[in-house]
């Protein structure tokens, strides 16, 4: 597969009219976008280090995955997400290697990447997303 | 603060042995060190993906800090760590705006870096970690 960086990491928070503020004030971080992800019932704020993105998701709907997510576990990382090339092939690639997919084929996330979940019990627990710029 | 970058990720495990294999087999990453840390209880191994490293953290007594969280939360992310630059005056300044450390002072971590821990009340639910390259 060979990502071929961390794309973001994704960390659930409760609030981001107060996790913003400490990102920026405390970690020094500039927040660059906010965004709202219909379908993924959430709303998220981006903030850059170096290659990687933090991406800070609040729930829109207490049923939706970051909402679920903070009632079961509390806030904090949620998911990691690798830059990937070919992201279909790369899909293809890791079900022959018997990887469960939550995405069998790329669909449309933040910032208009093509991406894809993975399932967290293949992967030691870690719910991990596969990323890819879309062609121009 | 100002990080510069994501020094690592580091993800608790039950087993490097399943999973060093799954890294690099499955997601094409090169595990380049294993590295006991006895005082924190844990056997590490590192991969790297751009910028930023994979640390696998397993622990060595249920006892210590990672046979715990995997007793409490399972397999999965347990911190962030950020590289950033003058730790010490990094903790001063964290220290005045009321955020709670785990470490008031660096202290050594694996690969030789200087590290310091802050605590997740402080940081929105994320365990995270600065770390220093030491002066050589």
């Amino acid at each position: 597969m060979e990502p071929t960086h961390i794309e973001h990491i994704g960390i659930a928070v409760e609030s981001l009219e107060q996790a913003i503020p400490f990102y920026e004030k405390t970690f020094g971080l500039k927040c660059y976008s906010v965004e709202e992800v219909k379908d993924q019932k959430v709303k998220t704020a981006f903030f850059k280090v170096g290659q990687t993105k933090i991406e800070l998701l609040e729930s829109t709907d207490p049923e939706g995955p970051i909402g679920k997510f903070i009632e079961k576990k509390g806030q904090g990382v949620h998911h990691i997400a690798f830059a990937v090339k070919d992201l279909p092939v790369r899909l293809e690639e890791l079900e022959q290697k018997e990887v469960k997919l939550i995405d069998r084929t790329p669909r449309k996330g933040a910032e208009g990447l093509n991406i894809a979940f993975l399932h967290p019990k293949s992967t030691f627990g870690v719910l991990t997303e596969l990323c890819e710029e879309p062609v121009k």
